[in-house]
């Protein structure tokens, strides 16, 4: 009976709700938590999340254009104008339940909270190669539909064979004079339809059986090659303005571990359509959750959502 | 064979995707559908839906306060900034599918699509009395989210007694100074855990067995009471300050009926998580559906996730 909710009856300070992330779906998510009156904790490794790495944005509806970081910054403000949430700059290292309340420990310090909203995100894959994280967003991308229509009538790059590389691959197709698809095996393996999608469309070509050893840029700063393992061509330097990097994200939940949350084959959080995970008073949203298509728009959606749900569960909690 | 495919094929004019309902979700769709580069047509009664009728929006994750009118400008905005989105302000009378191939009737036209989004809206059930209609938004209300916090330290009243009722009362008493249910049944009927939180919370009174016969005006054209069909507390003409209209939603889906969507006892379309209706090629979002927990952002949400899979099936019916 150690972890009995009894226990924690003498803490001082357990708040209604603490929010692991504060990306565009944690931020929008304590919005709602400030508009239901819950005391809420928002902790997060960067404010603003990923896409204060996006240089324009215009796919959130209501924004025509703007950055990410004056994204991230909207978000922050609206959530800072609810006197209940508080934003601290802390990465959390572990999330642990004990009776009804969970503990959030990050590198500063330790909270409670009656429930939890996980929007931690996810991590690019990397390729590890020289020259890739000095490029980043000075050529080298992550997010088609985000950056692609960047180079509009000009040559770039895929590096991935996956389905969603495949996808990036026909997202940049509307934008690029030309996609070059390099995959390290002998043939792409996206689902049937876009793979037939990739044969008919004439502007993907597949570079396969190479590796991507090196990107290289102009005087500028910004990428005009990538360096492969075997010419292409006859050239071992192959031109290209940009190359988007495919293969896979991380789910951010290791600190998680111990909760004993429902993921798919990629790591990603289970939720229903109310952002419940399988573990009562746990809700998650964004990039970490098995959502088919991220979007910053749709995780702000699965944020408010988590928010409701939490909601329900602390007023729950306190009736019953 | 009549409804084959094939006999389509010489209709001279046929867009990718005809969202029905010009609100926040079906303008969050044009966006994506735009990107997408589809060429998409969106008809709605009313540009911007029923938002505009809400005086201040807080709850748009990135806009800490504007009006409904503003938002669905900006929304509007955004889906007029891609050339392949037209819109026009024509309300849709009937929805049919002939083979592969949608058509939309409007009051002034007749178009074709290759998919449909619904984001067709509801309609508030009115209570059909005098005074309502014109002092909307003067102190009848439909929304305890969007316009409760208006009423700071005031008495309010809550018209009806179902689970939305009661859950509208309860919103409504984190501002207001007291809340009265009024119902014309024996005992309010909502979920047992919200039963229980309306008996707990101090702020709501509940006054059974009453109709609301008339909304009364005071000088300034703004709502000063609510003339019941029998005294409570000795008055007939019972002071409030607002009154919250919440007996219900018809969702607008008449012009649909040939389609042979599966809807819910509510009336309203059931939707997976990607916004995919029963019908192929038919997609749903926003208050049309059965989302729980109904926002201008998740609507808009699922108006975006409705347009990756109109994407998704256009994308489809042209590979194969």
């Amino acid at each position: 009976m150690a972890a009995s909710g009894k226990k924690t009856d003498g803490r001082k300070d357990i708040r209604d709700v603490i929010i692991v992330g504060a990306g565009c779906s944690g931020l929008a998510a304590a919005v709602y938590c400030g508009r239901f009156l819950m005391r809420t904790l928002v902790l997060g490794e960067t404010i603003g999340g990923v896409i204060i790495t996006t240089d324009v944005v215009e796919n959130y509806p209501g924004f025509i254009r703007l950055t990410g970081t004056e994204l991230a910054k909207k978000l922050e403000e609206h959530a800072r104008d609810y006197k209940s949430v508080e934003i601290r700059e802390e990465k959390v290292i572990e999330v642990v339940k004990n009776g009804n309340i969970f503990k959030a420990v990050s590198e500063e310090g330790a909270y409670y909270g009656r429930a939890v909203i996980i929007s931690s995100g996810t991590e690019h894959k990397k390729l590890d190669v020289p020259g890739e994280s000095e490029l980043a967003n000075r050529g080298v991308h992550y997010c088609a539909l985000c950056d692609g229509a960047l180079y509009q009538d000009r040559p770039v790059a895929v590096v991935g064979g996956s389905d969603s590389a495949a996808k990036e691959a026909l997202v940049l197709s509307q934008w690029a004079s030309r996609v070059y698809m390099i995959y390290r095996g002998d043939k792409i393996r996206p689902e049937p339809v876009n793979y037939e999608r990739v044969i008919a469309n004439r502007k993907i070509e597949i570079i396969s059986q190479a590796n991507v050893m090196k990107m290289n840029a102009n005087e500028k700063g910004f990428l005009k090659s990538v360096t492969l393992d075997k010419p292409y061509k006859g050239m071992k330097e192959f031109p290209v303005d940009a190359a988007f990097v495919a293969i896979g994200h991380i789910p951010l939940t290791g600190f998680a571990r111990g909760l004993g949350l429902k993921t798919n084959d990629k790591g990603e959080i289970l939720i229903d359509r109310n952002a419940h995970t399988n573990v009562p008073g746990v809700f998650a949203a964004g990039d970490v959750v098995d959502t088919s298509f991220k979007q910053a728009i749709t995780g702000a959606a699965e944020g408010v959502l988590a928010a409701y749900s939490a909601y329900q569960h602390v007023s729950d909690s306190r009736v019953l």
